[in-house]
């Protein structure tokens, strides 16, 4: 996973003081500009993550692909200060599972995440670390708020990208670790007879 | 200005744990659903913020007009959590001057609020204490971000509701006199020759 600067000028998080700014949001692709990072996530950047392992390596010898990128406005990490992303993930499969996001705790367990789905559909896949779970389908105008403490995974389950408008406290951090010590998602979304289907992770 | 609860069971911000949530926003109309407050602001809630006494005096003899309405889902006002809000400011003037917002800093010199155009047009007018002003053209899909320690106003320059969704840090809280006391906002955006102008509160 990469996360690279695309504006000379950052959005300030290295600048003295971070003045306003305003941008485009799409209502209707998702995209964002300016952007001051884009960030990109392939297969092998979260390998072991889809549970066919053979359909896994099958794909990585051969292309390797783009699972999801995220064009970002990077504020600031400090309380108080908002990250502005748009991901749009890819459309495809893993053997029979959908492309997903890596997935995530925040590493402050008192910040949340909110999701605004723009285009496509998918699903939010959430989680806390006591076995309690909440999906969400996502639709165009689709806002989940993840919770305090809640892990969170994207699925793009149509066959177009799923973009989706995020935003969260910026000194929040990624946890990508926490899950998967936990043993990983209790949830996976995976195509059965034509059609997403949400089944637990135990019962692949 | 009245903040009503309109969920029997709210969003949280008084129960013990705060879980997810999912709900809708309308891409083109910016309806927001469903939330668990409402606030609305009229004229009389507002009063000495618009240049023309007389015009006002005589709207709040008359009808004391609905400037704008916000619907909301409230977050427990802790670090780390979000207010999510769309607010909807109605088209209209005070004399020559455009219906808006009351006008803000946050409590919180460190939060930021982040602007989203969904329908309508309008401007955000940003400044902080120091006589620095930024104003932003909205439009749908514009995203302003107002920055700590920024003081904001939403004004409404078209024939139509002007709609945006907003969030912030749930702990920034809201301070309406502070901008009153530094002598009001530096900018003020008025009907000229039919045409909405920004122009320097001192020039009116």
């Amino acid at each position: 996973m990469r996360s690279e600067p695309v504006l000379a000028l950052d959005a300030g998080a290295n600048s003295r003081a971070y003045l306003p700014w305003a941008g485009t949001l799409d209502l209707r692709s998702g995209a964002l500009w300016p952007a001051s990072h884009v960030v990109t996530c392939r297969l092998s950047d979260m390998a072991g993550r889809y549970a066919d392992r053979a359909a896994e390596a099958e794909l990585l010898a051969s292309s390797d692909p783009l699972i999801y990128r995220a064009d970002e406005v990077v504020a600031p990490e400090t309380e108080g200060e908002l990250h502005t992303s748009v991901t749009v993930l890819y459309p495809g499969k893993v053997g029979d599972e959908y492309f997903m996001s890596k997935g995530h705790y925040q590493v402050d367990p008192h910040c949340v995440k909110v999701y605004l789905a723009i285009t496509g559909s998918g699903y939010l896949l959430m989680q806390n670390g006591q076995g309690e779970t909440m999906d969400v389908a996502m639709t165009p105008g689709t806002i989940a708020y993840c919770a305090a403490g809640w892990a969170q995974r994207t699925v793009n389950v149509g066959n177009e990208p799923f973009a989706y408008f995020k935003y969260w406290p910026a000194h929040g951090g990624h946890d990508y670790d926490r899950v998967v010590d936990e043993g990983g998602f209790l949830k996976r979304v995976v195509e059965r007879d034509g059609r997403p289907r949400i089944i637990r992770a135990t019962d692949i």
